[in-house]
């Protein structure tokens, strides 16, 4: 990467306006970390304003091979954000703005740095939700949520931003400010480079704004909890909750590892022989709710299927919730590292996978707690690891090659919801096509010919 | 076109294999047409099997610069699949396999060649239905609805072939076979070239397989008919129906020009001065069905509503689909030539939309027949002209240009079902962003170096 020189240094503040450059390394810092725990020391850190500015911006870095980074709250898990071989971390947490709301309309225009949560917050006053509901929405940013495809347990009945976005405004890796999609729900001119841009992880483009499809927000919602004997019984129920018409709006499993975990840090009001638990929940117009929740009750009661409970107040919801909840702390006090791998698997190999991670856990030594969005086969792998075990670090590294080969041969991806970054890098070459990521590559060098746009990203290294 | 030496020809039949060629100028015509009316002479016509052979002729086009255009049934409208400049048509009929239905995982892979209905057909029996359903449906294979992202009127709550696709595989202009996308409905590995090919009318890559995502077929099914006032009332109505959480599952739009007509031809049931007519369907669960049919009831029940009507039997149902059945047959009755335009606005446009159509058939003394999917926004323009008076020809052209200038103007897209093939090529680069046009047609000459596959179409020429 090349010098900060005090003439690009300059260049840079004339480019990022008043009070929008950090180069101070202690400023830097807390720009350079995702949440994989990476970090790294960008050269400097500017906050993006305007596409104009941007686009200027991208042409300093073409033209002097500085490294350009986007970056909305650091939420993400995988490094992609990480400016590992330094450049310029851009931030878009002042660009922020809602540009256009149009309810008559289904859509709103937002700038990338808008957080999830204020983006609910403004569509929901007017009787409306954007159905991407990652588990850090408090925080994170739309243009995160586009850079890596974020779903959360809503997808399953909703879909994630690929169904969910109308259209961008972008700047590709030669400062070009271009337009994808349209206003509407139908559209079919020209090729698709809305979806192409969704999940490419800020490596083809940079998105500047986003016109996003709104759904009504349901009127009622229930929320069941199933207990089943074992990992089987709740893989067959998830099919058959799948082939009803009435599909739901979240559709969450815990193993029995997940459970156990759960059950060590506080009482659990569920039964004891629990091998496997669901979270279903349905959602509608208040007066179907009741049917609703029939139908759901009646998919998922199988031979095998130890307690259903319902829930009605929010007081019992929470309850409910409670087992699911307990989970993530208790993960954080066990073990001092863990790995957290978004997978997926066809639904109807579920059953097969955990079976195949409990005997994985078994051959490592590794101590593997699985849950995540049955609905989409879209399972949270977790190994917990003391780092400063490197027989276990080493261990683990094996084990989670294995996991990975895994899902593969069961017919699954790689990652659901979380993308690629650094961190999956090296193994997704095993789950695409050659000839399919040959075609990457160029369209890839076609957007960004000098490399610049978050560089060794997403794609394997050649 | 390189002419079609004996050599040549006797390559093409060796990688035909056996009664796959047509040659003879008497056998190719038929292949050489579309719904457009557009017909031009293919060289030769090949029966496509298997993806072995397909990679084998893509080879010899590309060494001879043969044209290759993939063909379902013809039923596009745009001359997509007409071979203006000669060349091979590659038709689907016979590679029309189901190649495995997995209902636990609520998929099924096919062959291109499968009929729309055929596929229903073989889902239906399990319970489940694929979302595009385009008029032609009987007829029309997937591998068309996907080189067109064709709908329907289902597609306002279900979604065109981009939402319920999950992968593809195809052939590019090189004769590599790849593979794209998951077997899940979350994966954000690689860049998403499904979507990207889904639209591109056989320009970058020749599909060979692909991969649907199910639906579980609803219960029940209401039917209502809406009769307004005015296009105004009717289009607030639209907004209405589709800000609420039950949405309809079609949302047919008829203006009082396309009322007229099928007044014209037949007895209607409905009253002297509607102006505007909505057809209404909503589905769901039978135990809830009636509380949707309120639900829209009470949406569509603006000041302006002059009846409405509730169908409950079969013959009910047929009754109020009358008016919109009596359209068709009636628009080919008085019109020896119609052009259909296949445009969209942003739902809040349809009224403003309809008024332009209205001053520009009076300006051109045109008459112009307005219906649609009116919840995507998405009309079907259609004007009626004899084709045997160039002064009217002439008129039809210059207002056509103004539909399409109107449409820009209110934020609407040029296609929204049918494409563009060589029928609107010519208008596109009007709604692409410049900067947007270079990529794609940086990303056809990546995939298609050679420009053999299906040239000049989709895109502006240069």
């Amino acid at each position: 990467m090349p010098d900060l020189t005090p003439g690009l240094r300059a260049e840079l503040a004339r480019i990022a306006g008043p009070d929008a450059l950090l180069t101070d390394p202690a400023d830097c810092w807390p720009y350079g970390y995702d949440n994989s725990r990476r970090q790294a020391l960008p050269q400097a850190v500017i906050f993006a304003r305007d596409e104009a500015q941007i686009a200027r911006l991208v042409r300093l870095c073409a033209d002097t091979g500085l490294p350009l980074i986007a970056r909305g709250r650091g939420t993400g898990t995988t490094g992609a954000t990480v400016p590992d071989r330094g450049g310029i971390v851009l931030s878009f947490e002042r660009m922020d703005r809602i540009r256009r709301f149009a309810p008559e309309d289904r859509l709103i225009i937002v700038e990338p740095g808008l957080t999830n949560a204020r983006l609910q917050q403004a569509v929901g006053q007017a009787g409306f939700f954007w159905p991407p509901d990652p588990t850090s929405a408090a925080v994170c940013t739309i243009g995160g949520n586009l850079a890596y495809n974020s779903a959360g347990p809503r997808a399953v009945k909703y879909g994630t931003p690929r169904e969910n976005t109308l259209g961008l405004r972008a700047v590709n890796g030669t400062g070009a400010i271009f337009q994808t999609g349209v206003l509407t729900t139908k559209g079919v001119v020209g090729y698709d480079l809305t979806r192409l841009l969704i999940g490419s992880e800020g490596t083809l483009a940079i998105i500047t704004e986003a016109t996003l499809k709104l759904t009504p927000l349901p009127e009622a919602k229930r929320t069941l909890r199933a207990a089943y004997t074992d990992v089987h019984t709740a893989a067959r129920a998830v099919s058959a909750l799948m082939a009803q018409p009435v599909l739901p709006c979240a559709l969450e499993f815990m193993d029995s590892t997940a459970i156990a975990l759960a059950r060590s840090q506080s009482e659990l009001d569920l039964p004891q022989d629990t091998g496997a638990l669901l979270m279903i929940e349905v959602d509608g117009p208040a007066s179907c709710i009741d049917e609703a929740q029939k139908a759901v009750v009646e998919a998922a009661r199988l031979s095998g299927l130890l307690e259903l409970r319902l829930a009605q107040t929010a007081a019992e919801v929470a309850a409910l919730w409670q087992v699911r909840k307990a989970l993530s702390p208790a993960l954080r006090q066990i073990a001092p590292k863990k790995i957290n791998e978004d997978v997926v698997v066809p639904v109807s190999q579920l059953g097969k996978f955990v079976d195949g991670l409990t005997q994985l856990g078994q051959e490592s030594g590794i101590r593997i707690v699985n849950f995540g969005h049955a609905g989409n086969g879209n399972l949270h792998v977790n190994l917990l690891i003391d780092p400063d075990d490197p027989a276990q670090v080493e261990r683990a590294a094996q084990c989670l090659e294995a996991v990975f080969a895994l899902v593969l041969r069961l017919g699954g991806t790689l990652s659901g919801e979380h993308g690629v970054g650094l961190e999956k890098r090296a193994f997704v070459g095993k789950e695409l096509d050659p000839i399919a990521l040959d075609l990457m590559r160029a369209i890839k060098s076609q957007f960004d010919p000098q490399g610049i746009l978050n560089p060794g990203k997403t794609l394997p290294l050649a």
